[in-house]
């Protein structure tokens, strides 16, 4: 059995990465998203070990120092932290794991992993069109609405770290191309990336 | 509009390329084979620019003299190449290209290219269904299977040459995983690779 892969997926917001990644996970076998550590307490129905790990704070400041987190962030007050070993023992049993980050979680993953994981940065095709999405939503001030646009520029300019830009025009094709990059990942040749002898196969 | 990509894909004799790639073509859009210069003799029906180029050999000499040919190769008495500018321009115009060549052929053009091209194998289950599959086609002699054989067998020690391996297990998964590279490489970070400034996409 192959190792899973990891992908390490980013995207301002209001630029239709959630309800991608949920088509996504319900149309492919294999996939799944990472599970967070958090010092948040459970909501009720949240599922230790399914939702999130839930831990205190002590236990998440030994965990970080221990440098076992590919990445981390505070978050109103609550830490977050994604567990090596928790990615790892996922992409051990065959399952391609989705990090769903921001762009300074992407720059932590990539500076721990580089090469081994695959970052894909959603866009929305321009900065016009998404001031157009988050008007259109129209549940958030206009102040709330300039905040979003000001971060989607300077997540922008990070863009250089990832390995692919979909460029979110239209959904179901955006889908269908994350599901293109998923797939191919699947087939990129380990023999050439690890250096092993190159009989293995036969 | 984006450059195209150069596929070069290879696979020993009876792992299914050629119905694979016909696939492909006839599948997706944008996608076309190289169009190869030759010193053979137009058969009839074959159109000059389409099937081939047709050129006679001092022509031929002199192209590969110049260190215009991506890869080159004599079959049966006849030249065979690849031009670098015929490439350039279908992929200047926004076309993959694909360039189905055995594997001294891709290392040409590995040398040549490096990253810029994306190589691909399509490989045999094993050598026990190769075996299996071109004694089925009872179309050749067991002499005739054996050279096959062992030409595969040393086709596959150059595997650590391509970016992607495809096990051809079943056809209508490779083709569908051959797709899914093409569509994927459309969606490559082209400003990751070349370093240009990072706020162009907007």
């Amino acid at each position: 059995m192959e190792r899973g892969n990891l992908f390490i997926i980013s995207a301002p917001s209001g630029t239709g990465k959630t309800t991608i990644l949920k088509r996504i996970i319900a149309a492919m076998t294999n996939v799944a998203f990472s599970v967070s550590h958090t010092t948040r307490l459970p909501r009720p129905g949240e599922q230790e070990g399914v939702d999130y790990y839930f831990i205190d704070k002590d236990a998440f400041a030994a965990i970080r120092q221990q440098g076992l987190f590919l990445e981390w962030a505070e978050v109103h007050g609550n830490l977050y932290g994604t567990s090596r070993s928790v990615v790892q023992a996922a992409t051990g049993k065959g399952i391609d794991i989705i990090l769903d980050i921001d762009v300074q979680g992407a720059r932590q993953v990539k500076e721990k992993l580089g090469a081994e994981g695959i970052f894909v940065f959603i866009s929305p095709p321009s900065l016009a069109e998404l001031e157009g999405r988050l008007a259109g939503r129209s549940t958030e001030s206009e102040a709330a609405i300039a905040t979003r646009l000001a971060n989607a520029k300077e997540e922008m300019k990070r863009i250089g770290q990832y390995d692919y830009v979909i460029i979110n025009d239209e959904v179901d094709q955006a889908a269908e191309v994350l599901k293109a990059i998923i797939i191919a990942a699947r087939s990129r040749n380990r023999r050439a990336l690890s250096g092993e002898p190159l009989n293995l196969i036969f």
